[in-house]
């Protein structure tokens, strides 16, 4: 979670908003890291999970990422939870809640759907204090 | 649709689950069209609507395709139904539901989340019967 943190401090430092995501392998090396980029790439889709995902499955040849576990800063919003969910990520780590757009526990909660085919373990509150204050500051800045 | 329906065809014939998109801008010309790629590009967020919408979004050069309208085969997943809430695109159109995966009709029923912060116009059954006849042969040889 330290390096995810240290992505989503990167993310922000390039005016985005500050979120960051690992992808680790089965053997414990670091797949995929990623910050959010929506920004700079000008890609709705470009969110730190879903880049790290498509490059952790650039990085294996496959678009399973079997016992590979995802750390993100915060919640994952429905989009990426449908997109983990697809990748058959083992396990799910992240920092902070996000009670406007998360998509695990809250509004849709996509992994407690009968459309969702793959339910990785969760891990919410990992350096939760941390990711939280990286957004409270970003957006106090920028009021 | 009926490019969306060729689109289909073609990710079919590239062995790709028949799925097809089109990405119409305010003017009325066609802005991206993308079938689904998850085999070919071994990524499994490559579904015909996010491929196109990224692809849209690079053409406009902006994250957000506003006055835009997205035509697809099949009813959109929880993933892509949510990319495109953050797209902002105005109406997308679909052809056959998906019981099984669908994101807008089933299961999370994105659209109607308090997380769902744009909702699109919504327009099912457009080119349905052929949509899901595609669907149908394709998985009827793999049996």
């Amino acid at each position: 979670m330290e390096r995810a943190l240290a992505a989503a401090r990167a993310a922000g430092a390039r005016g985005e908003v500050p979120i960051g995501c690992v992808i680790v392998g089965p053997g414990g090396a670091v797949l995929a890291e990623a910050g959010n980029r929506t920004e700079e790439l000008k890609d709705p889709t470009a969110h730190a999970e879903l880049l790290a995902i498509r490059a952790a499955a650039a990085a294996l040849g496959s678009p399973r990422l079997v016992d590979c576990d995802l750390y993100v800063t915060l919640e994952p919003c429905p989009m990426c939870a449908q997109a983990i969910s697809f990748a058959r990520l083992r396990r799910v780590y992240w920092g902070a809640a996000d009670p406007k757009g998360g998509g695990i526990e809250q509004g849709p909660r996509i992994f407690d759907q009968p459309t969702c085919h793959h339910r990785p373990d969760l891990y919410p509150g990992l350096g939760e204090r941390e990711a939280a204050e990286l957004l409270r500051a970003f957006f106090r800045e920028r009021r």
